[in-house]
């Protein structure tokens, strides 16, 4: 048999908040065991990929850094491609992202007059002053891009707010939709996550708990696809969804014992 | 003759920031001479009606409070009416809409536990905590209502985004549509401003610079119409809205010679 690809979503299918779903340990053991390939993909945008390296490693699950990809990491690298010399991105987002995109060599501005760009990203410390430099450097034609479309991210006890208010703040008072949305569903994830496992869609899994991002992104993009329970999006949900996963399955648990299409 | 009403829009259509368009106290004087009935009608919800008095005034444009009516009126005006004996309300808004709920008896909270509705205002305050709690609220089944829906204020130099960056926000987490917007396009809008007048839609103009608020309402409500282009829209918008104002007028200057329809 050939190795096959798992692509699992963190928040809401391998742990919840501080917790990990019961056996998410043991399949993710149990897939490597047999000599397939495993990656972690998450539109998360305010932890750094070393925190869920070590995260994961705190929950009995080992990970290197070149298995986890996140929305800050795709977001720094479409930055690196699309930046002519010079030009600067006004980020509204907190420090990891900014860290990210440093460290891909992009430079960062907070004048709305020198902003070629902007990026809307999760950020707790978001206040009416960056909504209005955002709006401010979109007037004078800067393209806006987020990092990820989430509604919300579960935390324990609830869920917050994540980047999708930013971008509905800014579609409403600029008429008009953002340029671009990294994270899941978009096909720059995809690629990314494919890209580092040296596989073919076909040949890989998604596992997530979101319709429209981790299951939407897998139909897309042509991969099986297992929606879990444990997070966000319910059975009912997956009924009446227009992505449909190929599975639905109670925890990332069953993954081991899923059948090819 | 018997006479009509007009009912003015203040920001883009009576001045700009600070500075009065050309004319306007004129036009004013000469209705007023003729024994027509004036109004003014904002949807801004960051400043007190009387301060749009006295800064009237400073334009030698003599206005009483009865002559005023803002969002923020008709907002404490609309609680006053669905809040029942111990119902609070979470207010996201500036000092003047908060004292003019105040002053309708409205209790106020900045619990979402406590809070049976929300109000979504302008706010140059406006923090990633406040949306939260509108979040967190709303989860617990508060009905969440806005003062006004403009994408922006027009300001000496510019624009500032409006209570539709808080409105934005709201519904792309939530995924849903906001249950009230109080402000003019609202038929609440146009019902105050016909009972100040004492007059019938059928009698009255209403002259604003706004397609979607202003003249919308005017159609919406059985009012003439006049579009004057010294604000936000331009005669192109104007070609191919949805609401077509009766008249186009370079300004508030010509609204004497208005013709009925």
């Amino acid at each position: 048999m050939k190795p096959r690809g798992y692509i699992f979503d963190l928040d809401g299918t391998v742990y919840l908040g501080e917790h990990p779903v019961p056996g998410a340990d043991a399949a993710i053991r149990a897939l490597r065991a047999r000599g397939d390939r495993v990656l972690f993909l998450s539109n998360k945008p305010i932890a750094r990929r070393e925190d869920y390296v070590s995260k994961l490693r705190r929950m009995g699950i080992p990970a290197k850094l070149g298995e986890v990809i996140n929305s800050s990491l795709v977001t720094a690298r479409y930055f690196q491609r699309i930046c002519r010399s010079g030009e600067k991105v006004l980020v509204v987002g907190e420090e990891p992202i900014q860290e990210e995109l440093l460290k891909h060599g992009i430079w960062l501005t907070e004048e709305p007059v020198e902003a070629r760009y902007v990026l809307l990203s999760w950020d707790r410390g978001f206040t009416y002053d960056k909504l209005d430099r955002v709006f401010q450097a979109w007037k004078r034609g800067a393209e806006i891009v987020a990092s990820n479309p989430d509604r919300t991210c579960p935390v324990d006890g609830g869920e917050l707010p994540d980047t999708a208010a930013l971008i509905g703040a800014v579609e409403a008072v600029t008429g008009q939709r953002v340029d671009r949305v990294v994270g899941k569903p978009s096909p720059l994830m995809a690629q990314a996550a494919l890209r580092q496992l040296g596989m073919k869609a076909a040949a890989c899994w998604m596992v997530g708990d979101r319709l429209e991002t981790d299951i939407r992104m897998a139909r897309e993009n042509g991969m099986g696809s297992a929606l879990v329970l444990t997070g966000i999006s319910t059975r009912r949900e997956a009924e009446r969804s227009p992505w449909q996963p190929d599975h639905i399955l109670d925890s990332i648990a069953g993954v081991p014992d899923l059948k090819s299409r």
